[in-house]
């Protein structure tokens, strides 16, 4: 008997306009000075929205937003789900090449920016795609520069289509240029759900966001507030001691942090010989693995440290550690959230527990796939499982253990860099005829791309001059730090680059 | 765009198969003296599963079972899950008549009991119903009399799917004789979903059960045990003593109870000179409206009283009040659950905040109907929405109050009692021509039934007579508890009954 009716698990009613009627005087979100209640949160999306639809923005519109962290992103993001329209955050490190290149990929027909990309996004010129700039008054209103309120109601949506796309959210890969991860409401809603079942959920919650909301660790804590019903404490950037001091003033009680940012923001607690409250129960660590001494040293401080696996593809958390096991599995990043399966794939066959593989996920919390790349969504997934290419094994009672990233793949303070992104620049340089990137460790970022060219025969360019050519083309966390100049670079016998031997070729 | 692909949000790993993968140790039911972890439980129902499986029990096979609150009725319930099998929940105080009835309607294909209803299960003699017994040992084993635990090891699932129906529970309504609410995976998900949003998780949670595990507020806490990983302390039967003890002694958080329950409780407190711990965050009170005098003490004790307002078909809690509000809305049910819609329907339009109408529902947490019976899920639904022909209102800021449950319905010590099932019986008897029956206000329960009689011209029969007939034939909680003769009944122009008007011929 199959007596399913999906259409009744599919549509849910609007989370803020929910927090709004529940608690309208809760506090959704403190940025800076301001604080929006989820009734003020409610109205301003929904103000934004009408000034939004007058441009001609409707359902399945895909909306670019270059911005930094602030009252606009969050009004905006919320205003976009009233029209049914996709967001697409841009990250606000690209060059203007990277950022029309984007653009235009993705076919968005309205670029937004906040008062400070304005004259970033005006330069970027693209015919087709319009700008326009969110302004935010003293008192905390966003409004869309010269464009009037409309008067006339447009029909805003009090329902959320979990199988809609709400964001387009692009990460870079193997193939050089970046493609558009589909993230759906479904996913915000099974992740948020998963992580509460796992991190507990207390009606009085605090989660400071601190990372970019054009990165989908930041954008996430926003969309579990909503879903929640908790408050938000929003921080423009990362600053250790602002965040010591929101934690201590502002009754948080979960942080979502990079290993770099936490390194700094114990640095910086040890200068001023404090420590954090308890009310901080959860320090949410994510953006790749931890180094071990960190570890140790917030167990030894009795800091919640809870490690997690995640990315783009996953929605955030996959896999978290649970409080619980926090020390008796120091260095794992735990176990699949609820909702989420996990495997370990070695040679097309499940691993056995301790032996490596590649770390491969399934789940209403993974991405059905990659805005118009049914190549890259057919390579990305086997039998309904994405194969994140992320390598790690799972130890005797299931504990992932993530080894490394993508062999491909260097994180540097959180951020991914996609080594084939920076070769596919240096290459077109004349003088370039061979190019490999690889990560090199590095204290203060985990991480930072280094390159190894052969050059030209009869070319004598300078490492100064590749450099200076990479820094205009490439987001400043994807420069090159360092060129060395080689004979030849490794390669498989197919002729393939094999990066991990060029690490080996580092200087000692 | 349309990127979906619900299977993905439809299938979730065996959420008692996580608890055990996750926290074999953790508590998982206590009983008695009785304690079975997570991995303790996974083993019995697996075990069991095998067992039951010999039966030729299989994925949509109706499984009924008649058994008191015990591991047993544990074992059984997840045991079910595991072979995709229906659980049919019997209740206990049902006459042999009453259940035979409904093992028929449903077509159990086995009839399940334990060992204190076994006796009675013999006797119902269904012939295409065949009888087993479960059997736990003092070690707190369970397993089928008499059936060996196969040896070849039968399939057992591992995902569960959310359409599939995992309960067919058995209501009564306007009709006389019951019907079968389907249950299925997704309710109970979103329901605990819905329910951990309002009320908070925490992964030290304990929760209480005290209510039949045959009614929807007790096993949708064996549920919750599950998708939340917490642990249930379980109680064969309601003793206000003995569920006193449990929360000061076990670590208790929060406990289903209805309003004649928490009375009693109280009074045992008194008796004691006790009071409550702290750590009891939540007693959830639901089963009808609670008298506003007890919310009252309870205000006044600091006990967190949580009222809530569900029915079989809402799987439980369908509005709660959130315990931020419970002083504040004293007397309301609260809101409706984030995955669930309501509205207040008055002339077939929505009425307004103060306005009285019927009470409607929506969304994933609401069955999708009644087993066979196509009419009755037709009637019951409008437009998606189930009508749950209960009264209430909405005050200006959305909070429900429930003013009575549906017209003809007396709720009896928590038990719904339907009017037209016990007139249906006396009609029956030969010396009756009409017949109303009502709910009267009982100190002690709350409602009882009594019954308004018009004999047959020349009979003269004795309301002790009527009254015996009656018992033979119903639980002894539909007894009525008086018989009035009267001249005529109440009824309208179309010459319905209008049970409303028989209150009013109540002796004062």
């Amino acid at each position: 008997m199959d007596i399913s009716d999906t259409s009744l698990a599919r549509w849910l009613p609007d989370w803020l306009q929910r927090c709004a009627e529940n608690t309208p005087d809760h506090l959704a979100v403190k940025c800076g000075a301001v604080r929006w209640s989820f009734a003020d949160l409610d109205q301003r999306a929904n103000r934004l929205a009408r000034q939004i639809a007058t441009l001609g923005v409707q359902e399945g519109s895909r909306v670019a937003l270059l911005a930094t962290n602030g009252l606009p992103y969050v009004a905006c993001v919320h205003a976009l789900t009233r029209l049914g329209a996709i967001l697409v955050p841009l990250n606000t490190r690209l060059t203007p090449q990277e950022l029309c290149w984007q653009l235009q990929d993705v076919k968005a027909m309205l670029l937004l920016s906040d008062s400070r990309y304005a004259s970033l996004a005006d330069e970027l010129q693209l015919p087709d795609i319009p700008h326009t700039t969110l302004i935010a008054d003293v008192a905390g209103n966003v409004s869309l520069e010269a464009i009037p309120v409309a008067e006339s109601e447009c029909s805003l949506r009090s329902l959320i289509d979990l199988n809609a796309t709400q964001v387009i959210m692009y990460t870079s890969g193997t193939t050089g240029h970046p493609k558009g991860v589909i993230i759906t409401y479904g996913m915000q809603w099974w992740n948020a759900i998963g992580s509460a079942l796992n991190l507990g959920h207390q009606p009085d919650d605090c989660w400071l966001a601190c990372m970019p909301l054009f990165h989908i660790g930041g954008l996430s804590i926003l969309m579990r507030s909503v879903i929640y019903n908790i408050s938000v404490v929003l921080h423009e950037r990362f600053e250790a001691e602002a965040i010591n001091r929101a934690i201590s003033e502002d009754g948080v009680t979960i942080i979502s942090v990079v290993a770099v940012m936490l390194q700094r923001m114990l640095a910086a607690l040890d200068a001023d010989h404090k420590q954090y409250p308890t009310v901080l129960r959860c320090v949410l660590l994510g953006g790749g693995p931890a180094p071990r001494p960190l570890l140790e040293d917030c167990a030894r401080r009795a800091i919640p440290v809870v490690q997690t696996y995640g990315l783009t593809e996953s929605c955030s958390q996959a896999v978290t550690l649970s409080p619980a096991d926090a020390l008796r599995k120091l260095g794992s990043a735990g176990r699949p959230l609820p909702p989420v399966q996990l495997r370990i794939m070695r040679d097309q066959q499940p691993a056995q527990p301790g032996e490596e593989g590649v770390i491969y996920l399934k789940g209403p919390t993974i991405t059905p796939g990659y805005a118009e790349r049914p190549e890259a969504t057919t390579q990305a997934f086997h039998d309904g499982w994405l194969s994140t290419g992320d390598m790690g094994y799972l130890d005797a009672e299931g504990y992932l253990y993530v080894l490394d990233r993508r062999s491909d793949l260097i994180i540097s303070g959180g951020e991914n860099v996609y080594p084939a992104e920076i070769e596919a620049i240096l290459l077109a340089h004349p003088d370039v005829e061979e190019v490999g990137v690889c990560g090199r460790a590095d204290v203060q970022w985990g991480q930072v791309p280094v390159a190894f060219i052969r050059q030209r025969t009869g070319s004598d360019v300078q490492a100064a001059s590749l450099l200076a050519y990479a820094a205009e083309r490439l987001a400043r966390y994807k420069h090159p730090k360092a060129i060395y100049f080689v004979e030849h670079l490794p390669r498989n016998s197919a002729g393939k680059l094999v990066r991990r031997e060029l690490i080996k070729l580092l200087p000692v």
